[in-house]
């Protein structure tokens, strides 16, 4: 894949985070699924912001933060995701351009606003997410950009896009484009519940079309209906030529079809927020993969970036990465 | 006092902040005058957000700030300043609510959108502001609201209101209608330039109007056009009751027309953001006047206060105030 312009491309749903602190019985009296992330309307958005506490507003948004995740460990990167031509909409471009990503798609200049994810962020740093997509749900098949996906050595899709169905076509559209140019195609599985909600379309995908995946314990063991992580694991092997299953504080397992690599947690002094810990954790991976390396390596790239974005608020690094990963490779 | 229903009412700018970090090239290529606040028109905001880094965005605005920190030790406190009604207002109005200010001013439906203070903050924690005032300064003489400024015990106004003449109407319109109502006029100089815009309407209002004076260092030297600190503190003696003059890490005076008490600043493990240092040390003060305490007491609550700020990014507190003063105080 030495022809390759771009590293990685990014299609995902573009969403500014408001972020506050919550104590559990605020969870608790709003009815919340912790520890999720649950799509809400424009009404509802309004009401639950209404309840939560004084905030920031940062960009976020899964495959977002990765590909700002990528950039920051020096790999090129590019991203497709839509916004509306709003306050946030302006701060969301502003971040993607600032943190070094080409980020290809227009704003939207109709239609509801950009999209916002209240973070509800409790004292063991797990957060509960709700999202309402607003303009990010106007991404569809159009907004595909053939000439990124042709110049990308992988393609990465957020899972979340399937909660829509413009933006899984769109989705399906960047996944045979790059399939076309002779490219590879990575997918993260988002959320359990997301599994839940997609389950058929998740697993013909993954058995079909997928060379990449990403998921955490909840998830693979959604998508294979099954209680047991190592059976879900297990059943991983052939369907696809990598899978990095995440395990929160106990590390990581790469899988291929002859090997299961383990990879340790980086050590973390304070977990402060988790928003963020699987999207930096796939960063670190794809961007070893594209350099060719090891995948112990990648593995503990990607650790070294979820703990480092798990160390503050928000859901991209607050360091240069590639000064980071640097320092502690040697 | 007793008969207040509120313990203070502050009059500011409504302003949103972008923080971000930055490295003394960025300063200096950009040509800011570092460590101070400039005022920046539309064109200058949209040029400049553009050079700088991947930020959060923060409510802010100097009073706001203070008020937000009077809630937080417990106290009443009611805020008058302007926003337009866009995203950033909706923010910025949602932060005081949640903060627990009585926040008393309608958004504008036209005009210039809400305020932007775009924040560059440098290795040593220092911060340089650029200013956007939009529609803060939309805040007029009619904005303010004399049954909120009758039941307060404390009217604060902020010093950068005196950079435009509608704003300053107001300011004089809120001193003169609290002292009709037998109230307590303070003022915060707020930067070392806007006094000298404004040095002859400053000098009248300190030996006329002001009963509580905050400033720093190079604020009250400014103020005096003297480079010695004690001349200028000198100076102040017997024009107002209590002035209240901040040093960095060294600490504070409060000067009375017969004291000079001094205050030491209270250790912080790590400065990380000096942003709202001088606003939230006036939160305390003005609190522990509230309050009937000591001079003493209160310089030593707003020691506390501006060491919480400053421990993290962003102009607010991210703890209780009041359980944090509890606790050093015992």
């Amino acid at each position: 894949m030495a022809d390759a312009q771009l590293d990685v491309v990014g299609v995902g749903n573009a969403i500014v985070d408001v972020i506050a602190k919550a104590d559990e019985a605020l969870i608790e009296r709003l009815n919340l699924s912790k520890g999720t992330m649950t799509l809400i309307d424009a009404e509802d958005a309004d009401r639950l912001y209404s309840e939560m506490g004084s905030g920031i507003e940062t960009s976020g948004g899964s495959a977002a933060n990765t590909l700002a995740g990528i950039a920051s460990l020096g790999g090129a990167g590019a991203y497709i995701g839509k916004v509306r031509a709003d306050q946030l909409g302006g701060v969301f471009s502003h971040d993607m351009k600032t943190a070094g990503v080409d980020y290809r798609s227009r704003p939207a200049d109709e239609g509801e606003s950009t999209a916002r994810c209240l973070i509800f962020v409790t004292s063991d740093a797990d957060r509960t997410m709700q999202t309402f997509l607003g303009a990010s749900i106007m991404l569809g098949p159009d907004d595909i950009d053939p000439e990124a996906i042709g110049a990308a050595q992988i393609t990465y899709l957020e899972g979340y896009l399937f909660d829509r169905d413009a933006a899984k076509a769109a989705f399906v559209k960047a996944a045979e484009l790059a399939h076309a140019a002779n490219r590879k195609v990575a997918l993260s599985l988002s959320d359990p519940f997301c599994v839940d909600r997609h389950r058929a379309s998740f697993r013909n995908l993954v058995e079909g079309h997928v060379d990449i995946l990403f998921a955490n314990r909840d998830e693979i063991t959604s998508l294979f209906e099954t209680d047991s992580f190592d059976d879900a694991v297990g059943q991983l092997a052939g369907k696809v030529n990598i899978a990095a299953v995440t395990r929160g504080s106990e590390g990581s397992v790469i899988v291929t079809a002859d090997r299961a690599i383990e990879i340790a947690a980086e050590p973390v002094r304070d977990v402060v927020d988790t928003t963020g810990a699987g999207d930096l954790y796939a960063a670190g991976v794809l961007f070893g993969l594209t350099r060719g390396y090891e995948l112990e390596i990648s593995g503990r790239i990607g650790s070294i970036c979820a703990a480092e974005v798990i160390s503050h608020y928000g859901a991209r690094p607050d360091v240069s990465l590639s000064a980071l990963v640097n320092e502690k490779l040697g």
